[in-house]
């Protein structure tokens, strides 16, 4: 046998090209301006570009680099431009990708406790922290009856809360026989979509999630819920899952998750509150109203990735009675059995979600919450929505524009007097520009664009400069 | 409003800090061996080292980097160690780790197609590269009806192939009216946990799950398969699915695709095709042959993740029907409408997985691809089976050990001729050590040793002392 021959990369050339790497990604966040945030490529050109057919032989390491800025670039949509207000943000930080740099170097999995302690011990300690910091009812804290954990996406945790709550409401034997069609799931019609996959996910049909309509801040109407639990009921039909949204994508509304607890409560039913964006706001005091009544939710979840600086994918996902969960989720073959496991005496992550293997996510939210501080998260994100009612303020100012949601956070919904039609030509100019990135959505069937504050690095500067371009681009398209 | 604060790490402060990072790493996988494999630490000790409360004030980077070496490393267990044989690997390798670094950098999300251009068209061209380079049938190739996607885990690939199976046996009505008990799944009993937990998650129950019995080299009977179906068949059931293993977890056993796939064929059953470690193998062409009759699945999928030297998460999952999967998991709000999405010319990939948000994970292949070169990969995947292979002649030649199972590729299942008990205490005395690390499983109800040889930087050295390690430590155990 051969012994010599190695294709690896040694640790000396990835010390070398490691600061070529980090170099890189320096000089793009110098220079990430000068890029059109949304990408201006055609669909295929960017596959054009690369070859055919795989490489037989390896490459070297600059070779590929280059062609990351030669062949990609012009196909990145740059979410971590300071002028991206599109969707919701996605946002980062110098201290969760290196983070991430460090969790993927270690290479560790986190499936059950044995195999990584510190990946799991981290992980409970820095969501018990995260609980503290946004003021979250103990009981979703580890040393009562519950716990966090970190899942991929808003769209995991939602899928899993509903399947704790099929489970609760079964008596724990939709597992064992299957779903029977007699289940029912209730949000608001503002709600966001990955409740409708999981309700197809889980078994339940799209016949029975029912969209409840809502009020004229697009918050669920309460007798509405009450109403159609009530029929549902009657009809010998089983509620029970409600998720309430604390800032919904379209508009950022926020569903009352006191009143809606107060219903769930007497109806027996699992509460669970999404709040992807906007839970990162109640970090400060004076934002925490948003979750009023989260001592009634049986689950709750919130994404670091999308507006505290950490890199995507980080959701936060607590739940008020972890056996339930546990109990839903728990497979136990004999190749992962282990006495640490046996003991009881551990957490092993693995029960808590749908995957079985784990990347070592909290060691970024861990450098994140230590590099800022209590006191650096909540300044910035008090700049992101005073920058978001500060735009929000200009637009109610301006004659030919309308503000067309309540604006609580750092989401503003918006649109020119002038139609429909007007503001679809107006976003599709604003975006074409390359010089900012907003979406839409649809509100009252009117359509209304959308921006967002919450990229890391966005200022006053770049808010004032792209309520100037769309003022601009308006006044353009008034004239034709 | 204040301007100027900020709490953000500069540029400069980041290329300071990541060649801080780098360096460490660099270190750490010099220094990897000195460490115990497996964590030695007991339960709550982690957390203990900890502060209870999270800091109000941020702190240096410096001191948070010095806190993972002195209060994380100890609670680490290290699958990048060279001695770690236990359960399957999780390799990585540094172009690998470096293409993450720029993923978590660019920071881009991959739902839609306009969300990040490169991002989808670089998976779609990297998975058709993977396609032709394994050998696999065309039809998975994005040019045919099929393609290939990134799913986090095989995990999640089976979850999404049984509920495309779910929605095709039903005519696409149980994601509207929900399960209705009459389904029924197929895999053997040493197929992966995850489908267990599949079966439970898609609302089809467990008591739909038909664990077929094995032969005598652990593979599914195709007799049994067979007449369990027809079974269910007369039973008034629908048979919808088959999970087919290339490579088991427990002993690495080769279901026969072809022979399974010829009964899907005639019953119109969805066949998944499960190669998690083992279908990096297909690399080299005389390993090709596990997955014989592959042209009769309706997906499949592996894992770079595992032993293809691509950190985790990364697992490649193809179907031969893209149609019918984006049917299944399709959800499209106003506030995701975009025109190339409306033009059709486009691919969304958050419709064919569980999630909406994604990573740019198809960079870390495409770095690992052109780094090594097909030449580099299939070099070191013979030398890692060449090893394990060396290994068996070893447990086949010694008195006192027995090979417990056929060794097709780098997973040796192997036991002490002193039954369970001294099996159990060779391996808790060999883990101790914290010189190599193995796991454990059950065949035909006798506790088995497992070795598998997977991870990057393992060479003949480290197989030659975890083998005079076992036996030394055997030696001293029947002394007692």
């Amino acid at each position: 046998m051969e012994t010599n021959q190695s294709f690896h990369m040694t640790p000396e050339e990835f010390r070398q090209y490691g600061r070529e790497v980090v170099d890189w990604l320096a000089d793009y966040y110098q220079h990430v301006e000068q890029f059109p945030v949304l990408s201006q490529v055609a669909p295929g050109q960017i596959r054009a570009g690369l070859p055919n057919r795989p490489p037989q032989h390896g490459e070297q390491f600059e070779a590929i680099l280059q062609d990351v800025e030669n062949l990609l670039l012009p196909g990145i949509t740059h979410w971590q431009s300071p002028n991206f207000f599109a969707f919701f943000p996605a946002n980062t930080s110098g201290p969760s990708i290196l983070a991430e740099l460090l969790s993927a170097g270690l290479g560790v999995q986190g499936m059950s406790w044995i195999t990584s302690p510190a990946c799991t011990e981290l992980e409970t300690h820095v969501l018990d922290w995260l609980a503290e910091m946004l003021g979250l009812p103990e009981k979703f804290m580890s040393h009562k009856a519950g716990g966090g954990v970190i899942q991929d996406t808003a769209s995991s945790a939602t899928l899993t809360a509903l399947l704790v709550a099929r489970e609760r409401a079964t008596n724990y034997t939709s597992n064992e026989k299957g779903c029977d069609g007699r289940l029912v799931a209730y949000a608001s019609t503002q709600t966001h979509s990955s409740i409708e996959k999981a309700v197809k996910i889980a078994g339940l049909g799209i016949n029975n999630l029912r969209l409840i309509e809502v009020d004229d801040r697009y918050a669920m109407r309460l007798d509405a819920l009450a109403s159609q639990i009530q029929t549902d009921r009657e009809a010998g039909l089983l509620p029970c899952f409600v998720c309430a949204t604390v800032g919904t994508t379209s508009s950022n509304a926020l569903d009352l998750v006191q009143e809606i607890g107060k219903i769930c409560e007497i109806e027996g039913i699992w509460l669970h509150v999404d709040a992807a964006m906007s839970g990162t706001a109640a970090l400060c005091p004076e934002f925490r109203y948003i979750q009023n009544g989260l001592e009634l939710a049986d689950s709750y979840c919130f994404n670091p990735h999308k507006w505290m600086f950490t890199n995507f994918d980080c959701d936060c996902f607590y739940v008020a009675d972890r056996t339930s969960l546990i109990q839903t989720l728990s497979v136990l073959p004999e190749y992962l059995r282990n006495k640490a496991t046996e003991s009881g005496a551990v957490i092993d992550y693995r029960d808590w979600h749908v995957q079985l293997g784990r990347r070592f996510r909290s060691l970024k939210l861990w450098f994140v919450i230590r590099h800022y501080g209590v006191e650096g998260l909540t300044y910035h994100i008090r700049r992101h929505v005073e920058l978001a009612q500060q735009f929000a303020g200009w637009v109610a100012e301006d004659p030919n524009f309308d503000l067309a949601a309540p604006a609580p956070l750092n989401l503003v919904c918006f649109r020119h007097r002038d139609g429909d039609e007007f503001n679809r030509r107006l976003l599709e100019d604003v975006n074409q520009s390359g010089k900012i990135y907003l979406t839409h959505t649809s509100l009252n069937d009117r359509y209304t664009l959308r921006l967002c504050v919450g990229q890391t690095n966005t200022e006053e500067e770049h808010v004032q400069q792209a309520w100037e371009l769309i003022r601009l681009t308006a006044r353009k398209l008034s004239q034709f």
